[in-house]
């Protein structure tokens, strides 16, 4: 198989995780005898300081001729504090994910065993949870008008919704629950808004075509809780943008460790892989970031765009027998490890590379 | 004192546990020699099928009237799958909310130790939380116009807030924060939303006045997650509605039950108490929901509208006693419970009017 790779490593952390999900592509591709090619682009706070743009032309035309594009992480904590910045690194993700039109993020909230007691929740209300979000990414008050009146002291967002933009995600969201546990739970806030009353309605419609799927509408502030009380009753959950960006955060700390988490945000044409973690620039450059979330962003990759499943799953595996020879990185090791097992970035990287055992026989 | 109150009762579960919050509201006024005298009156799915309206031209009339309000619960399924629905239960309490410029929603979460292994989360991750969330109240997507296009096709609410909104609320979490651990935790989406960067700006020139405050400004998402993570870390929570509604909620779990958590609503008249779960229709009429979040709203009416703060220690003291004494409600209920002591609606509240000792001497 023949394969062009964007690598857009982007801020904070982003580069030095990237360079692991590069690596085991490059060692894929190596053993499996794909043709994978790649090319480098840049975009957020990396794109403002070389072009003044978070996401320079060049990268959005790389981007779109490319087969995948393996992202790292965006932001600066420098606008952070900074209100009234006009650019912001946060712009070049949402413009790319509009441009690319990449509606549907994808955030398998998958447990590996070793790390069940990485959680804050109790193993016995974790132990089992297996829940794949489907977030809407290209719609919402993300992308709505946004107005600041003259005097500066009024600002708002339009919240807003079309049926043909719910329609295309459930869609996806029901295909998906007929290959995994045949629920749907679909969260909005349809008791308060009318976008909400929106996307009940299309979900209960789309739902007739899909009558051995059990669907669910919960409200997302009941959603957040029930998280929290019962992860294991979840399957596939659909939710719209605003409210997807804070379940899955919060999911993914259930699940133990952001630092462990991929997403895959697809639409009509080329696939944008990332972890879901941000660009913790605490600790950027200093060797302490886990690469897993960007190596399971790499099997994400192979499995949904390229349709390389045996490829993706010898990736799991590598990182289950890594974490069961006992080696974390700081954010998932806990009063059990063994000290001399916790391992920086690079080393983390090195050790899930040696246990990519090749296909056998070779092919 | 010489008090008026108006109960009430709203939907589902409402009336049960009011009936309880209203029977420690006369203990404590016999007790003390309060004359707190009372009122009934109609909202939510009750205002509808009595009057057609969610909230009555006649509850509004004597929630003015009154000096506190002591509130249950609104909502019906029925409406809930009902997306269409043009009349509808919560419309009530949002109206009020607004009538009574009831801006400022303070939700404490607070946990009893005997109930630390009703959470989800590790004990140790929990002990020592003690949580004061001041949630905006009649402002954002809430209340911003919501439109319909009319092919029925595109809906939108407006997400918007004015600096006036943003400051009041901030001011009153601000002086809490002074009275508490004089930390502050503002939480917003400032790297996506206009109207978070609004709150942001405001907070930041509202936060000069305290300097002694350790402010933190947190995206949603990230607190979303923090909160699971490490719910010690928060002190004061300052937030805007619609982000306040999903974090309270997410918050309520961790502390163990939705049925043991309060909440206040005040603004410049007449407060508004009331149990931070819902109306709960499936066990609804069953003797079977906690009254303690009921009579915990009356604690904080005695402490926050009437500034009874010895009446509303005794409240506190009394539920902490038949917890002590191994009284549950199902919801609060684990495998250590004695089966004997798994009490009804009727049988917990009559046990907390049992341990409310009167004042030693009495008054
Ligand atoms: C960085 C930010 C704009 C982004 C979002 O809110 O979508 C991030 O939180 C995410 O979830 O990918
Ligand atoms: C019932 C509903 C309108 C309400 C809200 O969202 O404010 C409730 O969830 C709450 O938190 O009081």
């Amino acid at each position: 198989m023949k394969k062009h790779i964007l690598v857009i490593p982007g801020d904070g952390i982003g580069p030095e995780v990237t360079t692991w999900g590069k690596a085991v592509l490059e060692k894929i591709g190596h053993d499996f005898g794909h043709e994978f090619t790649f090319d480098e682009a840049l975009m957020g706070h990396a794109g403002i300081e070389a072009t003044g743009n978070p996401l320079p032309d060049e990268t959005l035309a790389k981007a779109k001729a490319s087969d995948a594009i393996l992202f790292g992480a965006i932001g600066h904590i420098k606008y952070d504090n900074d209100p009234s910045a006009k650019v912001r690194p946060e712009q070049g993700l949402l413009k790319i994910r509009k441009e690319l039109g990449l509606y549907a993020n994808l955030r398998p909230i998958m447990l590996f065993d070793e790390l069940l007691d990485a959680s804050s929740l109790k193993p016995e209300i974790l132990k089992g949870t297996d829940i794949l979000f489907f977030r809407e990414l290209t719609g919402d008050v993300y992308f709505g008008e946004k107005k600041r009146s003259e005097d500066r002291n009024t600002a708002s967002d339009l919240m807003i919704y079309s049926r043909y933009e719910v329609e295309r995600i459930a869609i996806k969201a029901y295909e998906a629950a007929m290959v995994r546990g045949k629920r749907l739970c679909s969260v909005d806030k349809a008791n308060v808004l009318e976008a909400s009353r929106l996307w009940r309605e299309v979900v209960q419609e789309i739902a007739k075509n899909y009558p051995e799927v059990e669907t669910e509408h919960m409200f997302i502030d009941n959603a957040a809780m029930q998280l929290v009380k019962n992860p294991k009753k979840f399957d596939v959950v659909l939710t719209a943008n605003l409210f997807g960006d804070i379940l899955t955060d919060e999911a993914s700390q259930i699940a133990g460790s952001m630092g462990m988490l991929a997403s895959a945000s697809i639409g009509d044409g080329t696939g944008f892989f990332e972890p879901i973690h941000g660009s913790a620039h605490d600790i950027a450059g200093m060797d302490k970031a886990n690469p897993l979330a960007s190596i399971l962003s790499v099997a994400l990759m192979l499995e949904i765009s390229f349709g390389l499943k045996d490829e993706a799953k010898l990736i799991t595996s590598a990182i289950d027998k890594t974490l069961k020879e006992g080696y974390r990185t700081g954010d998932i090791a806990d009063a059990n490890t063994d000290k001399a097992k916790i391992l920086g970035t690079k080393a983390m990287g090195q050790k899930v590379l040696e246990y990519l055992a090749p296909p056998n026989p070779p092919r």
